[in-house]
């Protein structure tokens, strides 16, 4: 059952560096018929080799059996499948239950940790965690209160644990982690705390740290070789963080690192990007605030920085720079590259040669972004790579007090934290956008650790004088730039999705809608109404010959704070409250495991 | 889409005495494609005469869609299906939704009371509830606090509320309520605190009280006529509660309504069954404890006592009466009469002649019962109608502060609450049963108002010498007293069955499965994972021209306390944790809503 390998997993095993990736964890992803990393596998693409379920019957799918988590609120992620064990996790307090598929489900081990609840008050976008992840012969789970945890993945037992920041000063955990070589690389969240974001790398054998490299800063703790480091192919220079911010404001500066994170083995290279610079109040921290909102590419071994991009600078959006790295081998002109496509929440979609930083492509993927006309092209000149800000929509230029109205995208993005899907087949990106506006009014506000330190108030709406959803499910072309089709949606669709060589693609909705499409033509071809709304990521697996299609359901997230938290006023949760208002006449809270089969 | 009314319909029809009955609630129950009452009619029959789903196709069964509740722990009760609505509700906070059934299960309106979460620290078992009633446009609710609302049915909108008890001295409420006429009938929980049970009857205009008959003490309150009320054909005479108590005894005697209520239109009697008397340990309220344990037959509209039967005189082993009246009409010895079934938690099965309070038959309908030879049946032996206690498990006779080993069935009963389900087509009943024994020990215990008044240390455990299961799906012959055929199951089914006229019987089991099996064999034929265990009862409805079956998932009750509670302590849940504990290997907490559809 060994997956066709893809071809930049080729390129790699012909080159030898395999070495350097989790061997167990390139088997077990290997394994077509598992899922044994949140992001399909090591480059994200969440492409399946499965194709029992086809666009021909999926139209027969139905319900095969189904899991209730025991918690509430919203539920991202997925589950894994390895060794005919399926691994659930919930939001806080972080259950995972290990539910044997060769005896119907029945649960092996579950893992109950004790938290303190005091940590939900400082996570700012309900109380999600995208997943565990997997690793020599262990689960691994990074809580709520950033207490990172090695089990047995036979028995459940603690390996060891270790604390990996601190929730006193408002950080705290809602990532999955990435195991790579002997170490396992996670985030941390915080930037509506003034969280100072970093990466840590640790022992997979014994948790003790290896490495970190923090977002801002001096070169050291960035980890950044003043010259070898590049930005778009440039030296990044000494200082570059210092030199962006007033004088000690890195300190308290935000660009953390609660996203995806991707990894290509063969040039042995990790991939995320950094969060939105605190406060929300952009005047209140003049400069272009680096290295928040910037993709990254640092050496799996040592942390070292390879090349850094910024995307938003001096952002004043709160345009976190986090989304998916999704790591494709695709010919550019002629020439085979090696490609990172990126779904920004600032509604651009970039492409770049991540082997080189590159940039290659910068264009919008929902028609409705009009904060900006683009970004500057030109290596030539000053402003290569900067987009071009247009002054209606500038919080900074129409400054601190002032309601700047009608932003496209709202501060959620044109996309949040759900992944997109890249099939091989058709060459496409499938997308699940927000399609949402924003009035948004900046205000001064003090630092105190632990305490909001967000500093602009928000409200939400769908984006005017379109279709009246909040989302759009979308196929992007990423070497055009172009989108070839777009299904509207009422709600933004904060699902990740899921392309499969059946030429089916999944995505989940707000209303809790699991939806099948053609990849080619974005036909529905099959939905089905899970229990709550989907914010979680469809995945697939095999078992006994079977082909399943698995989704969390459990409303929530920074779109669904309303109905997670309880929340009325329209300007609370971060101003999505009252965006998302009738979302609470489709569906209400849930955690509830759905898969699918095709009988 | 008019039902094809039963016998006991037709001939109350003929009568002329439907007026008795409430017009709204007849009239919705007769469209076969409603489910407008818990019970399924009045008569508690669990039929329904759909025919869609058959023997043949039911193997075809699929989940249609899915809805979460957004609540925790044990779901009891079912859906209502009125004029394309239905109606879901939670246990505790007690959440009412009206979904569209024409708008893909939009959220038409939903009912959020606030209630003082105090109320569950004297809930004897799980924050149950078993749903909502329909009447004269009106949703009826009685919460857990006993506030009982009446709310527009189409808008949800408070008509008017009634506190109908005190939480502060244990009364709590998880039944659902009983339209009759003008009037809507209500019963109480606290047997575990001391509650004095009785039954209310409240105006459906206004919730004013109209009358209320309690269960023990003085003939005026417990609204019997010494003459003309009567106890197997012979008059009740004065003070029989009073004469069976000592001292005041009665007052905190127990005895409480919180089981179903059944309703005979022509003989405008409704039927319903006490609890047990307070305390559990019986050396401390020495006599019969009347009217504990009893069947009681009253005038709808004045709560006169029409007859009593009390089962068990002077429990020694919690086993309240409260189990459901099934009322049909069938041939005994080539007479048609009406009769009523009670499978009681004391292990017995009883058909009575609902008219006179005759006793006809009274077998054990789990072979595991072993506290009693059974009951006297001769009408001349002064003790007629009384269960032949055997020494080795009187709790009694042992004493307190001795452990009586191995009594079977345990405190829960052969059958618990969940209702039994009756096919005229068969002519069987359907009924889900524990297969459970325990060991009892009583103590001495003093009544403060308020606090527990158990008096009893309890382990439960599999019937020894058995299949090992805790539960057994038995079909049975009210006429003969006889199994027919019994499916051992590894957990008690929790679940009300539901009969069909497809030849299908339906139950829920509590690892989460919802079964079909053939009415005549057992044989099964379908069965389905659903999200969290199943303590709820399934319903079925047509929309659109197609059957559905529904049912609520969501483990807890008393079996399930240990899960819904997040108790671990064997001994605890009143003796049920240790019992049920390899649950958890099973299942987690849940509130799910699941559809099926043949396609
Ligand atoms: O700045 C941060 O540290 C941080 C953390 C998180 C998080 O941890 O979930 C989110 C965000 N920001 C954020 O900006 C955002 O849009 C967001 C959405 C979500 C979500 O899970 O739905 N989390 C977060
Ligand atoms: O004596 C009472 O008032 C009382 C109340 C209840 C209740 O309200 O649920 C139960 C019981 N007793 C009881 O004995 C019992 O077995 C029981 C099971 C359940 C359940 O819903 O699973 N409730 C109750």
């Amino acid at each position: 059952m060994k997956r066709l390998l893809n071809s930049a997993a080729v390129a790699l095993l012909l080159s030898g560096a395999a070495a350097y990736a989790n061997e167990s964890v390139t088997t077990a992803i290997g394994d077509t018929g598992q899922w044994a990393i949140q992001t399909g596998d090591y480059a994200n693409t969440r492409y399946s080799e499965l194709d029992q379920i086809t666009k021909d019957n999926v139209g027969d799918m139905r319900v095969a059996w189904t899991f209730s988590t025991g918690v509430l609120r919203g539920h991202e992620g997925g589950p894994l499948i390895i060794d005919d064990i399926m691994y659930v996790h919930t939001p806080f307090p972080n259950n995972i239950y290990a539910l044997d598929l060769n005896d119907e489900g029945k649960i092996l081990w579950k893992y109950q940790p004790q938290q303190d609840p005091e940590v939900i008050a400082v996570m700012c976008c309900d109380t999600v965690s995208r997943g565990v992840a997997y690793a020599d012969g262990m689960i691994l789970t990074h809580q709520a209160d950033t207490t990172l945890v090695a089990l047995d993945a036979k028995t459940g037992e603690e390996k060891w644990k270790v604390k990996t920041g601190d929730p006193a000063v408002g950080e705290t955990n809602t990532a999955t982690v990435l195991p790579v070589g002997d170490k396992v690389i996670v985030g941390v969240s915080g930037g509506e705390y003034g969280v100072r974001g970093r990466v840590t790398a640790y022992s997979l054998a014994d948790g003790s740290e290896v490495w970190k490299a923090y977002s801002t800063g001096p070169d050291e703790e960035m980890l950044v070789d003043p010259e070898n480091t590049t930005v778009l192919g440039k030296p990044i220079g000494a200082d570059s963080s210092l030199n962006s911010w007033e004088g000690d404001q890195w300190k308290i500066g935000g660009g953390t690192t609660w996203g995806w994170y991707s990894y290509d083995p063969e040039l042995n290279l990790i991939y995320y990007g950094t969060g939105n610079p605190s406060t929300w109040n952009p005047s209140q921290r003049p400069g272009d605030n680096k290295w928040s909102m910037t993709i990254m590419a640092r050496d799996a071994d040592t942390g070292m920085a390879k090349w850094f991009y910024q995307m938003t600078p001096h952002d004043e959006w709160d345009f976190d720079g986090v989304n998916e790295m999704i790591l494709t081998d695709q010919e550019v002109d002629g020439e085979m590259r090696k490609l990172l496509t990126h779904f920004d929440r600032n509604g651009l979609a970039y492409t770049l040669d991540r082997e080189s930083g590159e940039l290659l492509v910068a264009e919008k993927y929902d028609p409705a972004v009009n904060w900006t006309n683009g970004v500057d092209m030109d290596p030539e000149s000053e402003n290569y790579g900067r987009p071009d800000v247009i002054a209606e929509f500038s919080t900074e230029q129409n400054g601190e007090d002032t309601n700047t109205t009608g932003v496209c995208p709202a501060a959620l993005g044109s996309k949040d934290q759900q992944p997109a899907a890249y099939s091989p087949d058709t060459g496409l990106f499938y997308v699940p956008t927000n399609h949402v506006c924003m009035d948004y009014e900046p205000f001064r506000v003090a630092y105190t650790a632990g305490q909001p330190y967000v500093g602009a108030t928000l409200s939400m709406y769908p984006a005017p004088e379109s279709h009246g959803g909040m989302g759009n499910f979308i196929a992007w072309d990423n070497i055009n730039g172009e989108i070839k089709w777009s299904l509207p949606e009422q709600f933004s669709v904060w699902s990740g999705a899921l392309a499969t060589a059946g030429g089916v693609v999944f995505y989940g909705t707000l209303e809790g809608y699991l939806k099948a499409v053609d990849a080619e033509s974005g036909e529905e071809l099959y939905k089905f109404r899970t229990p709550s709304g989907i914010i979680g990521n469809v995945t697939t697996y095999m078992h006994d010959g079977k082909q399943y299609v698995a989704v969390l359901s459990g409303v929530g997230g920074w779109a669904g704070i309303g109905l997670a938290a309880g929340l009325t006023n329209p300007n609370d949760g971060l101003g999505a409250v009252g965006g998302y208002a009738s979302l609470s006449d489709y569906t209400e809270l849930g955690g509830q495991l759905t898969v699918f089969e095709v009988p």
